[in-house]
C-alpha cells in the first residue's frame, strides 16, 4: 500500500484565496503579440503580472497570506527577510489591512528597494548580508513584536495566493494546452500547477529556470531536491532553491523545467518591450526566454500556451542590453 | 442667419469606423495607478494606446481610412510620406488588407524607422530631407501608382478611427468628467473630441502639448490657426502644425490646450515606466504630463479624468533621462 502525498496547496485553496484577493488584487490583462507567436511557432498568451499592483505577482501571496490572519494575530503583524519583490508585497499588503509589516533586509540591498519597501509604509531593520544574519534578525523581530513570519513562497498561504493568477489566465484562456511559469523557490510555479492543474488534469505544466541557478531543473532530473550552489545569472528573482513545500509539487506535477541563458533571458525582455511595450524584470523574461527556446519548440501537441510575465520591477538607470 | 460649420467627422462617422475596425484593431486596456491619481489629485484612467498593432493609435485611422477604399481602388494601393508612427501603421494596414502601402521617407530617418515599415512590408522610396521632396515624392508615387493618398492626420477617414479609441474608453469608464490627448497635427484629439463629446456633450475635452511645438495652445489664444514655427522638443511625434479639417475641431470644442515642457514629459514617461510598467514614448507621456501640471490640477469639477497613452515606439538602445 503506497503513501498519499498530501500537498500545501490545492484547488480549493486557490479559489479560496481568490475570493479573499477579490477587489484588492489587481486582476491583470492577458496579452497577445503577433511577432512573439511566430517566433515561437504557436499561440502564447502572457498572463501580465508585471502590471500588478506593486509591479509583481508577489503581491497575490503576501495579500493572502495578510488576510488569512485573525484579527488578533495580524494587529502585530508581519515580517519577513528579503530585498525583493516580495519584501514590497508584504509591506503594502499589511499597510491596506492597517498592520505593520516588519522587513529585514541586508545593509547591501540597494537603497531603491529599501525605499520601494518604505514607500508602502515596510518598516526596514538592516542586517548583515548573511542568511543566518537575516534569518536571526528575523527570529528576534517575530519573538520582539509577536508578528508573523510571511516567508516569501515556501508557505501555503502564499502559494494558493499565487495560483489565483492562473485561475484568471484559465478563465480569460480556457483551451490553454500548456502554462509555463518562472521558477525560483517555486511558489508561483506551485501555486500555477495546483490551480491549472486542479481545473484541467490534462494541462501540461512547465517550469522556467535561468540556467546560471538551475537547482530546479536539476532536482527534477536527479529525482531528489538539490539546493542550488553558486548563482550566476541576470535574473535575480530566482536565486532561492525550491522549498519543503514547493518540491513536492515541482517534482510530481511539472512536466519539465526548461532552462535557459542570460543571453536569452535579454532577448526575450528586449521583445517585450519592444514588441509588447510591456517593462519586464529580468526574471519575468525567462517564461518567455523558454517558449521561444528550441527545447520548448520542438514539444509536440501545444497548440496554445500561457506564460506569466511575473514582475516587472527593474532599475530604469540603466540598460540591459 | 449664422453660418454652420460642418466638421470632418462626427459620432457617426466613428461608429461607422468602430464597425470597420472590430476584430482587425486591438481593443487595448485602461489602466489606473494609485500613484498618478495621487499626484494628479484626481482618479486617471490611461487608454492604452501604446499596447495597440504597431505600438500606437495611428494603427486605428490608418485601418479606417484603409478599409473604407473599394476594392478597385484598394488594389491600386496607398501612398504616404511619414517615418513616424503613420508610416508603420499604414503599411499594416495595407499588408493586412493584400494591397502595397508606398512610403516616402527622408534619407535621414532613422535605419531602425525604415526596417519598421519594411517589417509591415511597406515599399520604402527614400528623398531629400525636405517637404518639398517629400511631398512631390509621393505625389510622383501617386501618378506613377494610381495609389490612394492617405495623410497622417488631417484626413475625415483618419480622424474617424482615432476617434474610436474614444469610444471604448467611454465604454469602459462612462463617467469620465474630462479627457485629454496630446495634440501635434490634431488627428487623435479631433477624432476623441467628435466622439466623447457626440456621446457626452458635457464632457471637458483638453489637448496636451509639447511647449516646444506649441503651435495649438497658440492657435487657441489667438483664435486662428498660427502654424508651429521652430520646434525644440523631445516629444518627435507632435512637431506637426494643426490641419485645415483638425484646427476647426480644436478650435470650436477643446477646452484648453495644456503646454508641458520636456523635464515634465521626460519625469511623467519614468513615473508610467516605473509605476504602471508601460513602455510609452515621449509623445506617449505628454498627456500624463499634462494632466501632472499645476495648470491642469488647479481646474475645479473634474472628478475622473482620461488620457490618452499614444504610443510607445522608443529606442531602447538609449536612456531618456
Amino acid at each position: 500500500m503506497g503513501s498519499v502525498t498530501v500537498y500545501a496547496a490545492d484547488l480549493q485553496a486557490v479559489r479560496d484565496a481568490a475570493a479573499r484577493l477579490a477587489g484588492v488584487v489587481r486582476r491583470t490583462p492577458v496579452m497577445t503579440a503577433r511577432t512573439v507567436d511566430e517566433r515561437a511557432g504557436r499561440a502564447v498568451h502572457f498572463k501580465c503580472e508585471n502590471l500588478q499592483t506593486t509591479g509583481s505577482f508577489k503581491y497575490r501571496g503576501a495579500t493572502n497570506a495578510v488576510r488569512k490572519l485573525d484579527a488578533a494575530t495580524a494587529a502585530r503583524g508581519v515580517v519577513t527577510h528579503s530585498s525583493g519583490n516580495h519584501a514590497q508585497a508584504l509591506a503594502l499588503a499589511a499597510k491596506v489591512r492597517g498592520i505593520p509589516a516588519y522587513v529585514v533586509m541586508p545593509t547591501t540591498a540597494p537603497a531603491v528597494k529599501r525605499a520601494a519597501v518604505e514607500g508602502y509604509s515596510g518598516r526596514v531593520t538592516l542586517c548583515e548580508p548573511t542568511l543566518e544574519a537575516r534569518e536571526s534578525t528575523a527570529a528576534e523581530l517575530v519573538a520582539r513584536t509577536g508578528g508573523v513570519l510571511i516567508p516569501p513562497f515556501d508557505h501555503p498561504d502564499v502559494i494558493a495566493g499565487q495560483g489565483t493568477a492562473a485561475l484568471e489566465l484559465l478563465e480569460d484562456v480556457p483551451d490553454l494546452d500548456a502554462v509555463v511559469a518562472p521558477v525560483g523557490g517555486g511558489g508561483l510555479l506551485s501555486g500555477f500547477t495546483v490551480a491549472s492543474r486542479g481545473l484541467n488534469p490534462s494541462i501540461r505544466v512547465f517550469g522556467a529556470e535561468p540556467a546560471g541557478a538551475d537547482d530546479a531543473a536539476r532536482s527534477k532530473a536527479a529525482g531528489q531536491r538539490i539546493p542550488v550552489g553558486r548563482t550566476d545569472t541576470i535574473a535575480d528573482g530566482l536565486l532561492t532553491s525550491l522549498g519543503d513545500l514547493t518540491w513536492p509539487i515541482v517534482r510530481d506535477q511539472v512536466e519539465r523545467v526548461v532552462t535557459v541563458s542570460d543571453d536569452q533571458i535579454r532577448a526575450a525582455m528586449r521583445l517585450v518591450w519592444e514588441r509588447m511595450k510591456l517593462v519586464i524584470e529580468p526574471s519575468g523574461a525567462v517564461g518567455v526566454a523558454a517558449v521561444l527556446s528550441d527545447e520548448f519548440r520542438s514539444l509536440a501537441d501545444i497548440r496554445k500556451v500561457g506564460v506569466v510575465l511575473c514582475g516587472g520591477n527593474v532599475n530604469l538607470d540603466k540598460l540591459y542590453w
